[in-house]
């Protein structure tokens, strides 16, 4: 069995531990296999940090939005662990995942005289994330990172599976490496403090997570999302945790995405494009993805391989989490450019992620005429 | 046995190929193991390319240097694999071993579509193998790539082992990953248009791996650095292919430079202070890292562990090889701050590597005092 899941033992989780209903998810990934705690509190709970961090050096990367929020609650959390700890505090938002902010990085890094078993630690969401986890795999060849994610795209999404990157003008996420942290230690708390967009943006990844591979879980989500909505505790909580399940399971099966781990990019083909054509940050990943799906969906369904009520479900779910329903209009010849260069191409042709019926995803090249005939109508509603 | 050591089979070298005396070192490591072609007149040879690119394009990374020597050479030997060939020829020299160098490769691919099948071929020396071998470990989170070394530095050092990166302007290398080629294809004979001093820092590396291993080899210098500086090929091939064998052989035993690896590094202490505070680019890598192993050698006989006659022969042999004896004035405070941002020190203390007798080194920390002794001997000849 590739995911084992298990309430944490109690009594590694001393008395500073805040909760005992913490939840692990293992991603096993042999010698680079891992620890995703979940849980409400977790950000103040020491001894969830303790077993991963073995230098005498810490470095928080965070972001001006989150370090106000959590930066002091986390370096209390850590204190007693007698490191030396230092932060550094990047702008906000997807336009900064860019070199010259990776670069404060390592500029802060190199002045801290940070050594090769500085433990990196990202708190924030999958900008952070991804900039933190590129940053842990470049500095002298590589140094340890944790992630603890406080936006809900990052617990479910952005967080789990290695991978790591920049943007590029011509291209997202086209700069990175896959490395693996230590530990994911994801508060669930944290996300009360999350914009409705920012919500609703992680939302998106959870429901991809039940189209590509679980029709049940797209059903409880169905009957849960206005539950979700409202950030219920218990709620979010099952789905971080089944979201984390389901990519785990993937990204266990094909770490470095040669073949079956390309599914968890349903929507993001177009949603890339979507994301690049208005510019990083104009959308957030989430919407782009969110939109994405329903693209890929329509494509599903021209190809027969989805029924009309299936994508009417789908575009339901999708309304209900208050995610954008029609892509903008960037015109037919520049979606079909920006597709082109995805890093699913191979040549030149783009490979689409269809929906086979809900909860099951394959990977394809299609006609042209297809992906023209769904782009008109999903710039049309 | 780590390595392996084979005359290639004739059969595999088809009518294509212009040589039948080429020798192959193959790297031991696993899933990663690739092979180091050696002898003259290789970067003519198809069928030496041929089996180390799978993908439907190429991208040839070079300088402004090597395109007029090689490059049209290089693609007239990869046009029957019926390939798309770009070429990016960036500034030489070790001052743009930096960012803004590296995006000029990312630029290139991006706007040629290069996908994940991609390879891209390093021709020219250690710089341009350190930066393609990084863009190639970051473009899409990995494509395939293959070392054309065209230095002796490169040859013998900078493309074997999978150490990629760029410089950060507090310190050397600071930026970067391991990744391993698919190939290392040198050409021994595109070592005859080196300038001397290139050569001459070349040396300093084949020195190097007779010191910290292998005293037969030091002394088959010792004797042959006459043809040596001559480019003799018989003498520079013998000197590639056990440097090749020397190096693979430690990399093979800690890829990731946990412990062992760590003496490839001789030398490098002082060498790299004396690069970052001269200006990267003053002196050449090899020039620094000659002067450093003298540093180390005199801070070895300060500790006992090496005596005098042998320090003469390092002296003696170094001298011989046209490389700078005396060590730049920087201070000795600079020496040692730039010394502490070293990827070997941990917690801000350095660790040196030293010689235990010629043929054998160890890794140890040092009193700061006789490190000073050393900086100062070192800088008044």
């Amino acid at each position: 069995m590739i995911i084992t899941l298990s309430l944490a033992d109690s009594a590694i989780h001393s008395a500073l531990s805040h909760n005992t209903t913490m939840i692990t998810v293992n991603v096993d990934l042999g010698d680079r296999a891992y620890p995703i705690h979940i849980g409400p509190g977790l950000i103040d709970d020491t001894a969830c940090f303790a077993p991963h961090i073995t230098g005498s050096s810490i470095a928080i990367v965070t972001n001006t939005t989150v370090e106000p929020l959590y930066g002091e609650r986390l370096r209390r959390a850590l204190a007693p662990l007698g490191k030396k700890i230092s932060t550094v505090v990047l702008p906000d938002g997807e336009s900064h995942k860019q070199w010259e902010t990776l670069n404060l990085i390592f500029d802060h890094l190199l002045l801290q005289h940070a050594d090769r078993k500085t433990t990196l630690i990202a708190l924030g969401g999958g900008v952070v994330g991804d900039m933190t986890g590129f940053a842990a795999a470049c500095y002298m060849r590589g140094v340890p990172f944790i992630q603890v994610p406080t936006t809900l795209l990052a617990q479910v999404d952005s967080s789990v599976g290695g991978k790591t990157g920049i943007n590029h003008p011509h291209g997202k996420n086209m700069i990175g490496a896959f490395y693996q942290p230590q530990a994911v230690i994801a508060d669930t708390a944290t996300l009360r403090t999350l914009p409705p967009r920012e919500l609703a943006a992680g939302l998106a990844e959870v429901i991809k997570h039940g189209l590509i591979a679980d029709a049940g879980f797209f059903a409880w989500i169905e009957a849960n999302i206005a539950a979700l909505n409202q950030c219920d505790d218990a709620a979010i909580i099952h789905a971080v945790r089944v979201s984390c399940e389901i990519k785990s399971r993937v990204v266990a099966a094909d770490e470095r995405e040669g073949g079956v781990r390309a599914i968890l990019n349903f929507g993001h083909t177009f949603g890339h494009a979507i994301e690049a054509g208005l510019g990083y940050g104009e959308w957030l990943h989430g919407e782009a993805v969110g939109c994405g799906m329903l693209m890929a969906a329509d494509l599903s369904q021209r190809l027969g391989l989805l029924d009309a009520a299936a994508r009417e479900r789908i575009v339901r779910v999708v309304a209900a989490a208050h995610l954008p329903l029609r892509a903008p209009e960037l015109g037919e010849a520049r979606y079909i450019d920006l597709m082109s260069v995805d890093k699913k191409a191979e040549a030149g042709a783009v490979k689409f992620i269809l929906l086979d019926g809900v909860g099951h995803a394959r990977i394809t090249g299609v006609d042209d005429a297809q992906v023209r005939a769904t782009l008109a109508a999903s710039t049309q509603h």
